[in-house]
């Protein structure tokens, strides 16, 4: 049976860890749960960073695809403080910010971003310079309209892909991975 | 639903890896290959290294349990490296030896050990100073034999537990982690 | 006797990492030298990828001071590539990008800013989610132009300074590190 | 000028981590002093864990020399918590036991081993597996003793060396790094 692919889905966290005015709109969560399912259909285990917001949405999206995975990896040295969507917890033994974002770009195969702030920005500076396919949901705000259709540095190691809906984030990526070299 | 258990089997690469008179008995990948089968029936999640001898067998003896899941954790920044029954792939992205070691054990909540030379001592020495608890088949030769029954270091954190069975090592460690604080 | 502060300075590699059209300015490597030389004459610890560019710049120029330390994070497990104007290499292990970059912010209670690609990026996302002060060279280029001035979300946990000089790049940070509690 | 070579120096914390019965030897904090100023005699860069014991008293002995360099590698993510004989200060980021240990080796080129229990076994197990040379200082009890003269697996990779006196520490791990290829 071929592998699956690992693909992370990345952006803000709940509304709770936002100032009230700047809170993420409801639709952004909507969509992360949309991809997380479509992710799961095409056969994909969804990697999060296991807390609240889309973390959690694409998760649980994920899970309403029977038989699917989930991978949440969590800051700190303590088990179970994932949130409920998520089957396989990597706790990262991490107390300072930034590692948990390093382990799960070098585990997946491409990511899918939605708005985002400093967490997911250096998500995506990670996975462009592993050179893995970054799609970014267009409309969703933050980091993911700023640099949607760039390439992040004169390098141009790769292009991040726009997206104008959730199906359509999931068929770019699933199309880059099809047609690149050492695919499973 | 309740989160799953994360157990580490830990303990010998395949034959290949070993000079011929040194080669582990067949027995210990044998035992592994139970080992994982008994951990998956009990709900549990077999972590492993991903790579061959009881990384494989355990992982396999894992997924005759349907809808089991398997991890392992993989030096290199290469993805579809471990073996062919391991669900989750967690990319290190270490070259030098001893990261992938300490990913594993701060990822689960017990470990088991067969045999086993340095990377196996690694591993319990860090699962140890974390206090998870760990049980060594008796008779698997290497580190196991030398150590079960043992505390690391005068401080006493945990005693390795000895059992003379895969079916005593998995009740042992399963009767251990429902009676800890803080269980799932 | 006092602590020295350990302040990271970041941005471009040499110039034959780049594309010929793409270049960093000479001035670029010329102001790392004088950030690195007015770095150590106030008696703090130069912090860089190890590498060539403004890593290796940097250091030289910090190294002009007599008894100045100067630590180069480098990728991989080799001892001895850091550049040689060198002390302390800290050899992270990794294979994979990413990880190196994590390391050296973590260790650093400050971050000067020249330039700078994704690498550069992906630092200045972890300092700012560290809290720690970042300054940016204005004028040079790269990710320092762009969000000089700027914080990297809404969140707002530190405002990214902006300097136009060298000089005014030290004494800003130094001033702000001097005016923090609990510096050394 | 060439560079200096790194080395780690490891054993037990101080009295104060350990119950009244079992504490180290006074003499084993002695000869820790010992080697490090033996190491920096010899141009080396001493490597600890930037604690109390064994970590604060060979960085001590190593700062007797002028112009001397000595590393801390600490847990958690704040600066300024190494003892104050540490000059360049590691911060590991980590909160899970078992990293520190890995970056402390991974960046030497040897190893020295007093008395020592589960963490400092870690450190030897890592340093094994990466064949890095390691010296055990004989008669300074805990693990020291348990492995001076013998290999940690069947794989035989290195020999712990085995030495009767700070003096013949230093002498004989200087004189296996001279012999190896790549030295500086």
């Amino acid at each position: 049976m071929p592998k699956k692919y690992q693909i992370a889905v990345i952006g803000p966290a709940g509304p709770e860890e936002y100032p009230k005015e700047q809170r993420p709109d409801n639709s952004v969560y909507e969509q992360a749960f949309r991809i997380g399912e479509l992710l799961a259909k095409e056969n994909c285990i969804v990697v999060t960073g296991g807390k609240s917001g889309i973390m959690s949405t694409a998760a649980e999206g994920a899970k309403t695809v029977p038989h699917s995975v989930t991978v949440g990896v969590v800051k700190g040295d303590k088990r179970f403080t994932a949130n409920e969507f998520i089957d396989v917890e990597i706790v990262s033994g991490a107390i300072a910010d930034g590692l948990d974002e390093y382990q799960i770009i070098t585990m997946c195969d491409g990511v899918i971003l939605l708005g985002g702030g400093a967490g997911t920005l250096e998500e995506v500076a990670i996975a462009y310079r592993q050179e893995k396919p970054i799609v970014a949901l267009a409309g969703t705000g933050g980091w993911a309209d700023k640099i949607a259709g760039t390439c992040l540095d004169e390098r141009q190691r790769i292009r991040i892909e726009s997206a104008g809906s959730p199906e359509e984030a999931v068929t770019k990526l699933m199309s880059t991975l099809h047609h690149r070299p050492n695919s499973s």
